[in-house]
């Protein structure tokens, strides 16, 4: 892997480019920043002399985001997936160590270079189809020093790649087997321990946790939103996956950026997320793998205005999904989005569910330059074909990162 | 694109590999073709010799082999995606010249040399993960001038590519509009005069028909193939993808290559293409996009020893795909297919449905030099992630087409 800082800059005029609008558009790039965009006519005569980058006509759409991934985790469950088709019972792939628990036990073991290792690999999956923006979660520690490993390595992920990496601190990911039948003395642990420490360490710009039956309540999830509130972060949840338990009218109290699933989630959810200005996050690859029947409420989102995000949710049991656009059409097709809603979901929304609305998911003037050139003509091919590697060329953080012009 | 011709040599012998089963593995290749493989500690003293090719541990496949597709058309349809996706009536669809009747309209509007490219681009995609061989399908044309000229890109991609491609003539896939209401006549046309002369010309290496309610009926697909096997042509059958219509009890008489689709596959005729040893092909993108619900009889399928191919199915309508790996996937996650079902569905039992098992979808001496090393060390892999592009190198027809060692 050369180091991103080697990479050719992509500083100049960009031409003969085509808008999702369908418009033929133009973009300067000066000092890695999106100096100006708008039609190709009408350059400013400042710009019209930069080095020029000639699309030929190729659609170019902002960097996409993908918001929500556990992406950091020790070893895989290949087998456990192979264990499972072949007819084995949840009781015999426990037995053989698979589960969530499996890669709590690899990401414990694993070194931080063995998780940078391959987090970087799967990364590389993604940032080669055009994300510009990530967010990792840990998660799979569920103990101080494994939960700091995790995050350390989503921020050396930023820095060797190039990428923006938003970290999240999901400790209320799991109960760890430790703490089996003691799951309020873990929450204490994870607020009054866990969070300040890797707070202070700079390592937590978000606070996650999984509100569910099989996780934690209601009442744990308030308690660890207290906490990152204390201290200032902002709070998101894994909410109404599997059952409707009130969390995301919790979350949009705290004001959360985002609620994600919400296969389960109540009209009185939507409201709560429509007034606090709170994100849905789909995650059309868990429940394609996971086989669910419960589609999330689309119209009734669309209908209170709630912005729809599209993600991976990559993780290794239930969605090892590497490729943002196949989420893009498993939108479209699964949840019937359409195209337009499909494509903000992987750009402008997913910004916004992590906050850095002002900084990507669009091309204007002022944000770094984060935009990707397609070998595509019609923006509805975007979602349209699946299995795809349409990119020509990623400009990620001001350099060509895949491909040229 | 390089010229294949210009493409390195892919003789000397491969070591350092993985096979499906986990064993250490090595292959010499020798003019092309696979000379021997082994154990890596019982290389022929011949072959010891060679120059090496070192695998590092990668896990290697036969090629992979893509028994249907229809990837020769003009167009697309993204638009109609889009449209319908937006709330759009089939009749609103049809007013902006979707469905099938857009693909046939440009494909006959396309030059050879347009269809070539754009076929050339899908293709690439499919090449670039592995596969070693597919089928390719007319269909478009409807008309003896369209349908030569579907498969005379067929050919020619064949050739450009150094791909093993066996095209399949499929004038039967639906009656052309300047025939409605004369379905008789078109299929006449069919056996008389567009089978007769595309044959002569050395363009046709199966026959295929879509038999449907809303295609052709069970006499006019029995009409086709008494036309294919005069003249010594094997057919093949798109068969109970809707409804029951006894179509693969029909081509099993026939000694049919394949049934494919068949979701609504009778006992009746599991038993009649096990007795045949016709292929079942499962094309689960189609499944998919279609959001089907109803699946194909597998564990009757397995429970008769009825091989089980799995493809993409690629065509404009019904199945965009551009990922084999991602069908195997879907096989494994919406069809229940096990793991080594699925990496069979795709090389050995592919292979057979299109004849091909002498030469592909399996490494063995004697066979020409088709296969992939992955960036994986575990064959489940190849079906647990999603959206990936594994590959690290591979050798198609005796050449490194792609990656390296
Ligand atoms: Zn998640
Ligand atoms: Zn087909």
């Amino acid at each position: 892997m050369p180091s991103f800082d080697t990479l050719p800059s992509a500083d100049g005029l960009w031409t003969g480019l085509t808008g999702l609008d369908g418009q033929p558009c133009a973009i300067a790039v000066q000092g890695g920043q999106i100096a100006w965009t708008g039609a190709p006519d009408a350059v400013p005569a400042g710009h019209a002399a930069l080095p020029q980058h000639a699309g030929q006509g190729a659609l170019v759409t902002p960097g996409l985001v993908d918001c929500h991934t556990h992406l950091v985790y020790g070893g895989q469950r290949a087998n456990e997936f192979a264990m499972r088709l072949a007819g084995a019972s949840y009781e015999e792939v426990a037995q053989a160590g698979g589960g969530i628990v499996s890669s709590v036990r690899a990401t414990r073991e694993a070194t931080e270079e063995e998780l940078f290792a391959s987090a970087s690999a799967r990364l590389q999956s993604l940032l080669a189809e055009g994300v510009c923006a990530i967010e990792i979660k840990s998660g799979y520690g569920l103990a101080l020093e494994h939960e700091r490993k995790q995050l350390r390595v989503a921020r050396r992920l930023a820095t060797a790649h190039g990428v923006t990496v938003r970290t999240t601190f999901l400790g209320a990911h799991a109960l760890p087997p430790e703490y089996v039948g003691r799951s309020g003395d873990y929450i204490d642990l994870v607020c009054r321990e866990m969070l300040p420490a890797l707070h202070a360490e700079g390592l937590v710009d978000a606070v996650d946790v999984f509100c569910e039956r099989i996780a934690f309540s209601l009442a744990e999830t308030e308690q660890v939103f207290r906490a990152a509130q204390a201290l200032g972060i902002p709070v998101k949840l894994h909410a109404e996956q599997l059952s409707d338990m009130g969390g995301a009218a919790l979350a949009a109290r705290y004001g959360a950026l985002s609620c994600d699933h919400i296969e389960h989630l109540s009209q009185e959810g939507i409201d709560a997320m429509a007034a606090a200005g709170t994100v849905a996050v789909l995650l059309p690859g868990a429940y394609y793998t996971l086989r669910d029947t419960q589609l999330p409420p689309i119209a009734a989102l669309r209908a209170a205005g709630v912005p729809m995000a599209v993600s991976t949710d990559h993780n290794p049991g239930t969605s090892p999904a590497l490729s943002l656009l196949l989420m893009a059409n498993m939108a479209c097709t699964l949840f019937r989005l359409t195209v337009p809603e499909a494509i903000a979901g992987i750009t402008t929304h997913a910004a916004r569910a992590l906050g850095l609305q002002a900084t990507h998911g669009a091309i204007a003037a002022g944000m770094p330059a984060n935009f990707v050139l397609w070998k595509l003509q019609d923006a509805a091919e975007l979602a349209y074909w699946f299995g795809q590697r349409p990119v020509r060329c990623v400009v990620r953080q001001g350099r060509i990162a895949e491909g040229a012009a």
